[in-house]
């Protein structure tokens, strides 16, 4: 039953239906055994989305940038998939009202699927989540998937990072830009994108940029070229779009893009066999609950101490069942 | 010897030596095993530093109300340790010239010991890692602890959370400032923080703070009162200092303070468990590089396939012992 359930909602992703499309989604991010147990039969048919990742700092006005590109999108007939992880998005619920109706233009149209996740309630990490619902809307047969994190905070960069390319959005007159990209934002970039360039400061972003790239010496085939737009006008939209596709079909053309898509399998495979670690030590023997009563027992206590005792009870309650 | 070295760096960190305190935190980074055994020792002389976290977006002027809560408190002849795990702090590495002449101020006073940790390079997290050297500093005798994170992503945010009491520094004119709260921000306040109060748009962000308390509903005793500062001239640290002491002896009587602690210890140990168990698993038994072989083999993957893999191997490898 449970699994037939499982197999006919796949069924129905691939037959372009949305609601089970959302559906498979909040199984993926629950954890769900039906999604894990479907996915060891569909995986062989993903890989055909163009994964686009768009991160940077609060304000550079990402949200704009991703409905921009949607559309153009859409335009050209290709179908869009939309995963917000920012918490700034006001696809994912962290919006004024002016943006709500704004973003009202994608809502209505069927050819654009947008998921919002929250940092709360999901099972076994952002990440993993996020790894999972991409791979929902490939399934779902969306040409091309862009997933907006806010660019602070090293899971967050992960995310974006899991993309086969990721844009950083940055803004001139964000005074701490340059500051906020040593927090990581810097090595993730293939493509800069300059949005708000009617700002003043603009040239001295652009200078900025161009000075930590030559710092960093990279061949020049592989230096992430410096873009400029206006999203809220839709300026500079087009060339963003044209520039993924074309260093998108570049890298396949060359392996640098399996070669990418392998290394975001490895560090996937990672947080996998990590959130499941986790989900066993804490949930499944139970050491959540044994820790939480140790800890309101009183008295003092060594952190490391502890740790070892709940790593021995670890050890103790798995090692029985190969005795069993 | 290793464990007398150990015992050795232990006593000249208690007798205030600042580069045993130094080489003490090294160890405790890296996860070095003399650290671990000599935490066993003496940890129950930890829990005597008052412990602040200092958070808020990149620009709210974090680093420069750090130096200016030390200096105040060097001019009460108390001892202050400072902690940056804030890449945006100049104290951590991220700072333009002006920053580091300014700090210089601290740098050349013995009563304040000021470490920055880097994302990089660190064993097991970064918020193991701060947890740890806190815990350097209050054996080092330090009456106060300032944590200072930027308060963007979810790791950063429980870093600033692991303090007994937390200040969330904001700045007027930020205007993403309340979106910015919206990514876990709001909930770790002890208390807010307006920075910056030169700057117009004052009034709107202290009612905009206030409607959001109210919306909360808590009980008044609780309520996180709304303070208001210009660090750059040092108006309003000493209030701040005055309030944060005050709260915090306020919560040692009522016994808050206690239940706090509780609270940081078993989110530590959580921390601690799960960093063990995945050095365990990647390093120890050496599944990282075997899955790195893997993947690099080529051929079409299933992650949670390859996943399942990784932890029927870990399974195999950890039981043999037990029959050993």
């Amino acid at each position: 039953m449970t699994l037939t359930a499982g197999a006919d909602l796949v069924s129905r992703v691939r037959a372009g239906e949305a609601l089970a499309c959302a559906r498979l989604m909040s199984l993926a991010e629950a954890g769900d055994a039906r999604f894990t147990a479907e996915y060891a039969r569909f995986w062989p048919e993903l890989g055909r989305a163009r994964r686009y990742g768009i991160t940077g700092p609060p304000g550079a006005g990402k949200s704009t940038l991703v409905e921009g590109l949607a559309l153009h999108w859409r335009g050209l007939s290709r179908t869009v998939g939309v995963v917000a992880v920012d918490p700034t998005s006001p696809f994912s619920g962290g919006a004024l009202l002016g943006d709500r109706v704004r973003m009202g233009r994608l809502a209505l149209d069927a050819g654009v699927f947008i998921r919002s996740m929250a940092t709360r309630g999901v099972f076994g990490g952002l990440a993993r989540a996020s790894d999972d619902v991409v791979d929902v809307l490939d399934l779902y047969g969306r040409d091309t998937v862009l997933i907006e994190t806010v660019g602070v905070g090293q899971s967050e960069v992960d995310i974006a990072r899991s993309a086969d390319l990721t844009v950083v959005v940055l803004h001139p007159g964000g005074g701490d830009t340059i500051q906020a990209m040593k927090a990581g934002l810097m090595e993730v970039a293939d493509i800069y994108l300059v949005n708000k360039a009617d700002m003043p400061g603009l040239d001295r972003l652009v200078q900025q940029l161009t000075d930590i790239l030559d710092l960093r010496e990279i061949p020049p085939d592989r230096r992430p070229p410096i873009l400029t737009s206006v999203a809220s006008t839709g300026e500079g939209v087009a060339a963003l779009a044209a520039e993924l596709d074309r260093m998108h079909a570049a890298r396949a053309a060359s392996g640098a893009l399996a070669a990418r898509r392998s290394e975001n399998l490895e560090k996937r495979v990672r947080r996998l066999v990590e959130g499941r670690l986790r989900h066993d030590v804490w949930e499944t023997l139970g050491l959540a609950e044994a820790l939480a009563r140790r800890v309101a027992a009183g008295g003092p206590h060594s952190a490391w101490g502890l740790a070892d005792e709940i790593l021995d009870c670890y050890r103790k309650r798995r090692t029985p069942e190969s005795h069993a």
